[in-house]
């Protein structure tokens, strides 16, 4: 295992357990981060395991390690272990917590201006099969939520809003909200609050009480440096007093009477039976890396390298840094003047980089209220494995592209 | 690649390919098959080169691969390449049309005795929700569904069905629904038609056209051979011009306008973007191999070892084998008196032999119905890799058994 790594926080070491960085720049760890030799060699040989003892067999063989990602993202979270459930991906975990909200005719949703498309795309299809209203909340001067235009909203609407669904980091752009502050407010108001950490999860510290959020959804893929085909949601114990997931199956609850059924009494009734076991083993040794490396010490040198790459990304010529915001992430977006994203990318991709373009239509609202370029921006999103040579790397790559 | 193998339907040939048969006599295919050697394989490559290049960045090196279960599904289901998706499981499939059918208040889901307790659950989650009423629909003498009460049920109910949803095969006994005579009196009537075919797929010949069902919902690791963590929906043209799917991300439409959304014109509507990319070259590898050999000499030789496992069976003191069916799958249902599920299960483990107990609670009425054991059955699922040595040998061990 490579705890000692992590642990000692030595860089080369870091590196060392991901062979990814031997083979490429990777600056695309918004999309997908490269894993440590561990987490992929725990994946092949639960698969090895499979192949020989059988699928259900594996499982009953590794029903304790099953269980790590639960703890890890228990201790990451700071939350309880029963509050945790573990799903094929961010997505399939928040679209059970929205699909299971009882939305009536004239319910207000209230979110913001940089949700993720997929979400509106979720909203839109729910207002039309109920008639419930999508409110967008303005951002305030630094680009973060317009905390008192969100106070606002709530307290003036005709009824208290049926849900607060706020995106802690776009997809498409460097900038956090201030989901604390989201929290504060729908506490004070008594209005559920579904964040997607999507992007945040494995960058920075998250600590679900603090935020006071009633549901949190990440993947394992991105900044948590685990499997794809693995999400988990968190769920409050209010949450699940009150509202029940969006679908269920014979694993999330128990067929007890002929017209009776009985959840779990944890956040796993929010799971389906079936899963990637082997991606939940690996889940389990990705978060447990970034838990002995410590989050902030993640968010501190993630944050540095950004603001690195920006500074010097902002002295080419032709070239436009479009990341604002009071605090700013991993993921640097920017474009420049003559070269489409897909462009950037392909040319970058030759020299052994990877960062991906960002489209439109990821975060439709962002592109037309801060007239970002219609053909997209490109996002090179960097983590702690990357190093200061790497983002130099990328602004000499970027400035011969024309 | 074993096409080879595979093509001469070599029996030596097809067990050298899956190297579980060397480690164990695997009686479980109803719960998760034995993968061959190149479906973990491609698995495990596909790992390392995300490990190495990029999980995004392995996405588009397979672009072409990743095409592969859909043109293998639609030969095996004899369909078009558009009427496929490709989703996380059997049950995500299966709820990802159910979840989306707009049921108002009154409206009447008709299903069988046998029907799978995660679909149960779901009937009943949304019969909660939205007053939908659940009338199940008996058998006839031979344990086969009753198509005539089947069609008087249609006709008299107050209102036309909203649904017809039935198992093709159940989780806990070796019978078959007639689906092809379900699907004549669904199109007769104009009622649509989800087949859950979790068991049924890869086991015998299906063909959609012929069934005549609107969705048919399969997963990869039961008689497909494939990997955990993947299933499949079957969409019909026409069911996609009726119906939305229960939950849209951005995969399976794009946000077009400020309040707009517009659909892949095909099955993947129902995917979500994310899923276990590893997992789908699996699926196709898999799907591919069972096309080779012919589902035609599959099923009859998952028939035949299974009849042999009755007969067998059937001859011991003490043990009752409950399957009962004018048509009977690879799954052999039996108890053996003062030997609960669960010890039978450890017995036969200890001798190399995997098999499952089947509870109550999968299929609770069918349970009442047939007045099967409380404490459930044992479940033993051959499939054609198995042979008459094995089905011997679990015999053998079965009367050991006390």
């Amino acid at each position: 295992m490579a705890s000692t790594a992590a642990r000692s926080r030595d860089l080369a070491q870091l590196r060392a357990d991901t062979p990814g960085c031997l083979q490429r720049v990777h600056f695309n760890n918004a999309g997908a981060a490269l894993c440590t030799h561990d987490v992929v060699k725990a994946q092949q040989d639960y698969l090895e395991a499979e192949c020989l003892y059988g699928g259900y067999e594996t499982v009953d063989r590794y029903e304790e390690t099953l269980q790590s990602p639960y703890t890890e993202l228990a201790t990451m979270l700071k939350c309880s272990l029963g509050n945790i459930a573990i799903l094929q991906s961010a997505t399939a975990a928040w679209m059970q917590v929205f699909y299971g909200i009882p939305f009536q005719q004239g319910d207000r949703i209230l979110t913001g201006i940089h949700e993720y498309g997929a979400n509106y795309i979720a909203f839109l299809q729910v207002a039309k099969r109920t008639g419930v209203r999508i409110e967008v909340i303005p951002e305030d001067a630094d680009s973060d939520i317009d905390i008192s235009a969100l106070e606002e909203s709530i307290v003036r609407g005709d009824r208290k809003p049926a849900l607060l669904a706020f995106t802690h980091i776009p997809t498409n752009s460097g900038r956090v909200y201030n989901a604390e502050a989201i929290g504060a407010v729908a506490k004070r108001h008594g209005v559920p609050f579904l964040l997607d950490a999507c992007q945040s999860i494995g960058q920075m510290p998250l600590d679900v009480a603090k935020i006071g959020c009633d549901w949190l959804s990440g993947t394992a893929r991105k900044y948590l440096r685990g499997p794809r085909g693995i999400g988990f949601l968190y769920a409050s114990d209010e949450a699940m007093s009150r509202f029940e997931p969006g679908t269920l199956d014979m694993y999330g609850a128990s067929w007890t009477g002929d017209a009776e059924y009985r959840m779990l009494p944890d956040a796993r009734r929010y799971e389906q039976y079936e899963k990637y076991f082997a991606g939940v083993v690996g889940l389990g040794i990705a978060v447990r890396y970034a838990n002995e490396l410590g989050l902030d010490w993640i968010w501190e040198r993630v944050q540095f390298l950004a603001a690195e790459l920006r500074t010097k990304l902002s002295g080419l010529p032709g070239v436009q840094v479009h990341d604002k915001g009071r605090v700013l992430c991993g993921i640097v977006s920017f474009s420049k003047n003559g070269v489409s994203p897909e462009k950037m990318k392909a040319a970058l991709l030759e020299k052994g980089i990877n960062v991906k373009p960002s489209p439109k239509s990821s975060t439709r609202m962002d592109f037309l209220k801060n007239k970002l370029p219609d053909e997209g921006v490109v996002r090179a999103s960097v983590h702690y494995y990357n190093t200061e040579e790497e983002v130099c790397a990328v602004v000499v790559a970027v400035s011969a592209v024309s």
